[in-house]
């Protein structure tokens, strides 16, 4: 239920916006839009068809440009940066954070990033070229150097005038970090410390040495894991020699978490999170053909298994109705195995010591629902059919099916991390294979064994 | 690949667990836990198989024990409940945040939650009353109440010396709220400005008024929302009159969303986010029961609309081969349809205005890919059964079947969250039906027709 009211503003924006757009009267369009952050105007360039997108994002102000674009998944990206001028991209993205700025900058024209290098001051070009050093998906490309240090060896005092003298700081700026003279990362001071501290105390009486350092090379889940597991605002970036690189916050953190959780959902479905909704219909037939030939193959393996049983089929007619039934069965209990697995994987939570007795339960699970569905589905096969043998074999394949849905489950998303494939993106299509083909193996086979025996 | 070596040190931690258990030496389990935050122990009693799971939490630090409580999924709380005296239960959870504390209750015996409410003092347990008086899934109940406000007349020194006075400030304070005499939300002032200020700026002159503050009974997938979009730390609560009740803190929030994640991808195999991974053989039996019944049910409709054409099945053997390739491609055309629109709504970026736009497109791109891999299934059909009216027949059907699946995967999900239901939960059953009683249909409709005609 929670879901129907979710995002009932975002939906009612739209609404105003399409009926706006739809009369042609542009000024309330853009008065709308820019009452809007970037994240929103983003989402909701996303949610408008090619078309009355341009007309949009023409009317956007142009100081948000740049933000919002960062909030686009690549390929709406692609069509907005398509509508724009060189220069209009340069005055669009050089005043972003460095660490958005090296987000966006693989999706420039070469021409326009030579021209956005060119117009940042030294120490800033210096910076992105080291963010963009270290490999997509690291802490090295999340974090954001621009952080306020201090030395451990003065007082409150001292550091308020800095402070004072300093002006704004960075955005989400809940912390000092304390760094040593040769820059290294020696722990961090909390704003709320020196405000709630008196003006003499020495600085080092303040240091949290506790903060761990987040390592330039991990991996943007694991910074998202650790940012969770910690209810981290924030937390400093080191080389391996300690050396304070940056600091990454936790609303960069907030848009990993979604996309792999967008990642997954899609993934599944042989889809990838920057798919615009509206991409063309040329390379949306594209992509979608891939998966579907995909599809194809295994759908022929099933099939084959079924062509080896055309004779028993020609005697029994009632089979041909009746194995999409188990075969159909198997692919949801094995789906439901599946989805706890990838789960448990994602969260680390599924190693060695844990899997034979997980497999014991779920072979458990699925013996007892496969005998208490068995006897249900034989006594309706029963009452349609009249045949007792047909009842039996279809309980028994059924009960069979079940079990190899549960250990396919539990080993085809284990096999596929331990081989270093996403489990969540080819796993579904592999266990489905597994179960039409025990699916259709077990009863066509045992009614071959049994009922023309 | 990312998600090969995401969470690696989870997984690491959870083998040395293991190995230490299995050894019998409890000494360096105990060391192990207890250098883990409280998230991380949940997650690892969560990979824990009951047995071990007991052991490991006899040996938690007693004063994480709230916490880890707070971490942990229901079903595995109610098992780590359970091995709990009712005194120690209360030891652990009388520290906790109010809205943590709000979060635990309701799994708590009767007797344990008079005890806590008797344990704490008269402010904190109105405090906790307020909480529990808000509907779950409301800001209300992701809301602290304990905030520092200060009033707009008086100057950044009078301030600092106030918070001097007060010492610690509540977790996560990057604000502080400025009310009226009344207590109503008037806005905010960051610490930041606090610390980059002259000691005689009048605090009038920092407050940003821009701020919104979130209505108590918003519901928290919006609160999630509103986070992201506007990269919040943390946000001000307030009632119908503006008065200020709490604050939300993005801790809080990145827990929503890995739920609604959780809950996405496990809802569409008919489960539960709070599903334990070892619960009990007896009720994972019943609650996926429920799930396979609905199933087989959907299975027995499509298998109705094969025994219709038991005849024509009878004389074309072949048919039954072929049937479900037809069945199950529009099955996966479906559900790459279906996914895409179940992330749209859940973003807002669907509504009436653009689903004709998206019909329209998926519509073509079923089409093209129809007749691209009608004509491949077609010719392997002809490959092997030599017989170009059984090919044309295949081919035809496949691409009814696609354009059925796109229009289901479009508006099944629409429909039902018109209704008022979670398109990710019914949707995935509804849509499989559709592609398999129209892929059922048309290729054996055709057939009948055509090959028999």
């Amino acid at each position: 239920m929670a879901e129907a009211v979710r995002h009932d503003k975002t939906a009612r924006q739209l609404r105003l916006l399409s009926d706006a757009l739809d009369s042609g009267r542009l000024g309330p369009v853009r008065r709308l839009v820019n009452t809007l952050s970037p994240a929103e105007i983003g989402n909701l360039l996303e949610s408008l068809p090619p078309g009355k997108r341009e007309v949009v994002w023409g009317l956007v102000d142009p100081e948000d440009d740049g933000e919002v674009l960062v909030h686009v998944g690549e390929e709406v990206r692609e069509s907005l940066l398509a509508d724009m001028d060189p220069d209009e991209i340069v005055a669009a993205v050089e005043d972003l954070d460095i660490d958005d700025l090296a987000d966006l900058v693989e999706d420039l024209p070469d021409t326009v990033i030579d021209e956005v290098l060119k117009s940042m001051d030294r120490e800033n070009r210096e910076r992105l070229e080291q963010v963009l050093s270290y490999d997509e998906d690291t802490a090295g490309r999340l974090m954001n150097p621009d952080v306020v240090t201090v030395r451990a060896d003065t007082t409150v005092d001292v550091v308020l005038r800095y402070l004072r003298l300093r002006g704004e700081l960075p955005e989400h700026t809940d912390h000092l970090y304390v760094v040593s003279r040769r820059h290294q990362y020696l722990g961090r001071i909390a704003l709320q410390a020196l405000l709630t501290h008196e003006a003499n105390t020495p600085i080092n009486q303040l240091v949290d040495g506790e903060q761990p350092a987040i390592d330039v090379s991990e991996s943007s889940e694991e910074v998202a894991r650790q940012f969770s597991d910690h209810d981290w605002i924030s937390a400093p970036v080191v080389d391996d020699n300690n050396i304070l690189l940056g600091r990454i916050t936790i609303d960069d953190v907030v848009d990993i978490i979604r996309e792999q959780a967008e990642h997954q959902a899609l993934s599944a479905a042989g889809l990838d999170e920057d798919e615009d909704l509206f991409s063309p219909v040329r390379r949306a037939f594209r992509r979608r053909l891939i998966w579907l030939s995909v599809n194809l193959c295994t759908a022929f393996l099933a099939a084959s298994v079924v062509g080896r049983f055309e004779g028993t089929i020609q005697k029994i007619v009632a089979l041909a109705v009746l194995m999409p039934i188990v075969a159909g069965m198997g692919g949801n209990a094995g789906t439901q195995v599946f989805a706890l697995m990838v789960r448990g994987l994602a969260l680390g939570q599924i190693g060695r010591s844990n899997v034979p007795t997980l497999v014991w339960k779920e072979v458990r699970v699925a013996l007892i629902n496969g005998v208490t569905l068995g006897l249900l589905l034989g006594t309706i096969v029963w009452l349609w059919y009249r045949d007792i043998k047909l009842s039996a074999v279809i309980a028994t394949a059924l009960t069979i099916n079940l079990c190899s849905a549960a250990l396919a489950g539990v080993f085809v998303p284990v096999t596929l991390k331990r081989l270093g494939f996403d489990p969540a993106l080819a796993g579904g299509v592999i266990l489905t294979t597994v179960t039409d083909v025990m699916g259709f193996l077990s009863f066509l086979g045992l009614a071959t064994l049994i009922l023309l025996g």
